[in-house]
């Protein structure tokens, strides 16, 4: 297939242009026998040792397409790998169903489909089952990418966003707003000394260094859209506990909070792609932390705040200025697409 | 929610809108426990009488959304349900991921998750995990669902669509062409003394009767985009047998055979959306048949033809004349967005 060509609806019809393009781009990529059957299903088979297994779902629409950082390919393989870390599951296989928009350069969907296998290879995950459709010119934005995943949740581990208890130790595995200020900045064409990069990264490494340490993890969760506020949000609600947390102890880049004050953004609602939220019992928190620190994507991982029994559903920050208040989730929409 | 309302950017935020949409509208219509915990992943357990499971996906970028006998919701988990059960597999979980154009009527989306959840009720099976985003005016056509599916392979069961064996019969589960032409029809605005019905259906029931009759079922496959003719060659080649197959014996309804010759298409190549071909053992194809004449939606099941050693690879049609012809793939695009 020329690089140079396009995508035109025919490479939709499931006839001889979709297998063209499945053999050439995709198996190409994600070879592997169980995608090169092209069956209507994979099968696969189950490991004896685990009694239950993750499922999650993405579809991803960033714009643009390519960014510092990443693209949307690695960003739907990321997304979908740090979904099922974040219910401590170890990810195993990947779905992905492409919309193509016609006209598409075959160059671009090749670019983004090597970027998605060599972030599969680098989390160890399989992608064994996909689906290409193509939508008329106009009717799409280039293209939509849909990734569902499958992990296995290993015995004795069990994380959920209900299980924060009054006294834990609330910690991010590094500085929040870089991804979401990135999409920004290349969207309205800033420039800096310091150049914004998103975080985009597979967290399921991070999350088996984090579970290696203690047992007494109890919720873990990934600040993407709606950043950090509305996962803390999120996880007070659903725990009926409260949070507390200091601003002074947010890591938050100098460019990322930068552009967020000549923006009038909160970086705290700004959306990450490669950070976590880690809530421990007490007792572990400081090996936790230790664990963390020694990993590539926690090196500034830092205590942020404590789970607590009053204001019960609510998110109280401490202010640099030694004030409090309440931080709600995000309300309206701050950065469309950013992911 | 007020159902006269539309999708909004901030539908697709991550925060407090996007939450709300969830609440009002998905877990309304899919409720069961696992959804309901809005955790980043379903957890689900192991059923530890089954050694293998199916995973699959889809996207659907079907136009109109609305169509007789369907709509783009139930296709969608037909579609993925249907995938599942051609590899033998009993479907149990689907995710559901959605991408909204902004301006969306709230009640055409409700409607939609409305029919999703009445199929998959109707199939035995959960929506435990989903995802929204939404886009600029413009930037998707109403509406594109992705389904993915996990189903459990029982033990001894080996469907592929490489184990056709020469002697084999093939079965088709009834008349095709009628949610391509259905589709065609529609757009085109045109209409007949016999309304024409999309066959948009759940096999996972079929499926299990046809396996519970023999367990000499070598291929299944779901004759969707590229049609009959299509999915054949696909088994061909897989499968490195010839197939021929005999045109009088392809049930067609008349209302589907007089549009095709209307508009100068060929029925093998139109679409279904709720019809199997089977390759079974030719000993108990008797039996397959009369199980699957038996289940609602196979009555019209008819033997059309047989896997022969001649011409490996390819399909060849005796035509009602007596004459024979190759019955190549689906070349070029026939009618885009059938699904």
């Amino acid at each position: 297939m020329p690089k140079t060509g396009k995508i035109l609806m025919a490479h939709g019809s499931g006839g001889q242009l979709s297998h063209d393009l499945v053999e050439q781009v995709f198996l190409k990529h994600f070879h592997n026998p169980t995608l090169a059957n092209l069956d209507d299903a994979a099968v696969l088979p189950y490991f004896a040792n685990d009694s239950r297994f993750a499922l999650t779902t993405d579809s991803y629409v960033i714009h643009p397409l390519f960014f510092p950082g990443g693209d949307i390919g690695k960003l739907a393989v990321c997304g979908t790998v740090n979904d099922l870390s974040m219910r401590g599951a170890r990810p195993l296989y990947l779905t992905a169903g492409f919309i193509l928009e016609e006209g598409l350069p075959l160059e671009d969907l090749e670019r983004i489909v090597t970027s998605m296998a060599a972030t599969a290879r680098a989390a160890g995950i399989q992608v064994v089952a996909g689906d290409t459709k193509v939508v008329e010119r106009g009717n799409a934005d280039g293209l939509f990418i849909n990734t569902a995943g499958v992990g296995l949740v290993p015995d004795g581990v069990n994380i959920s966003g209900a299980d924060a208890q009054a006294g834990d130790v609330v910690i991010v595995s590094g500085t929040i707003g870089d991804h979401g200020m990135t999409i920004m900045s290349q969207r309205e064409g800033l420039s800096f000394n310091t150049p914004l990069v998103s975080d985009c990264a597979p967290l399921n490494g991070l999350v088996a260094a984090l579970l290696e340490a203690s047992s007494a993890v109890h919720c873990l969760r990934d600040p993407t859209r709606g950043g950090l506020a509305t996962v803390l949000n999120e996880l007070a609600r659903r725990s009926r506990v409260g949070i507390e947390i200091k601003e002074t102890h947010i890591p938050v880049r100098s460019a990322v909070q930068g552009l967020c004050e000549l923006l009038g953004l909160d970086p705290l609602y700004v959306a990450n792609e490669g950070k976590l939220v880690v809530v421990v019992a007490e007792k572990d928190a400081k090996e936790v932390l230790a664990a963390m620190r020694t990993h590539e994507y926690g090196t500034d991982a830092a205590v942020i705040g404590r789970i607590v029994l009053a204001h019960p559903g609510r998110v109280v920050l401490r202010t640099a200025l030694g004030t409090c208040r309440i931080v709600d989730m995000l309300v309206g929409e701050q950065l469309p697409r950013i992911c």
